[in-house]
């Protein structure tokens, strides 16, 4: 399916009410559980999706705008938040980027994009041409895959208290499930 | 980490409330969307919670108290949601499992289980004995991995959107993102 306004909001918008619902007050040890070394944990993730709303998501839009393909996006870092969150609390952040998303859309429809804009291009650091409507539903996905991070890191805790359960639980299993079967 | 109380009912607690956030109200094609053949979509996952309350979690800690390791549980039917939740709006869905979840953890708290408790045994069809520990420890990593199969079916909409964002997705991307960096 190709990205549509209609389709694509309505998830962009339920970002940061989901993720309070989920994470909002929840005991310390899911919020700090990573998956291993050199992984996330959800206050790192909450970070970094704030990170996100400030220097990737509009400000891409608006370079795309004003540069088209004459000018490479500036590259996106994906470690700021090791900085930014550092002695701040999950429910700060987690209303720091409610009311940055909140903007983030707001700027968005004030551009009334037509489909003619979506094919505007654009120029990745890396893999170069790129089109407004591919970084908009990127936009999209990204929350859906830090969605599905967050509660990858977070089932960790409890990998071993499962016990033989956890041949059948893909999520503390590498992705090894009960073959054939989506459970 | 151990199971305990503290930890765990929060997070049980949530999980209605997060899949309202998330899907109430959603256009349809996240909703119908799946990760290929005989595989769910959001509709069939939340009816297959509901399918777990009614048959699995509370059912199965009043088996073991009862029966502890003498009589193995019924099996579980995974695919009891197809027929169970046809004609059903999702926002039906959502409610029931909510309601459901509700009365599972009253029914749970009524028990005023004991860390003993915890270690009683009861026998499981396939993998044999597990304690009452290792069953509500699932209970959470199941709702955990739901959660995070919902995110990976609904991305799939946009699988082909991204154009060349996709390799970096592990959403679309089978498990296969940048490699080492959690993005």
């Amino acid at each position: 399916m190709a990205f549509d306004f209609d389709t694509a909001l309505p998830l962009l918008r339920r970002t940061p009410g989901v993720l309070r619902e989920l994470l909002g007050g929840l005991p310390e040890p899911w919020i700090v559980q990573t998956e291993g070394p050199d992984t996330w944990n959800a206050f790192d993730v909450v970070g970094h999706l704030i990170h996100g709303e400030r220097t990737d998501w509009m400000p891409r839009v608006e370079h795309i705008l004003t540069h088209g393909e004459d000018v490479p996006f500036p590259p996106f870092d994906r470690f700021a938040q090791f900085d930014a969150s550092r002695g701040r609390s999950l429910s700060e952040l987690l209303d720091t980027f409610a009311a940055a998303r909140a903007d983030s859309l707001a700027r968005l429809e004030e551009l009334r994009l037509s489909p003619a804009d979506l094919e505007r291009r654009g120029s990745h650091p890396e893999f170069g041409p790129v089109t407004l409507r591919q970084h908009l539903s990127t936009w999209v996905l990204h929350d859906l895959d830090h969605l599905m991070q967050i509660s990858r890191a977070m089932a960790q805790l409890y990998g071993d208290a499962v016990g033989p359960w956890r041949r059948y639980l893909r999520i503390v299993n590498a992705g090894r499930g009960r073959s054939g079967v989506p459970d």
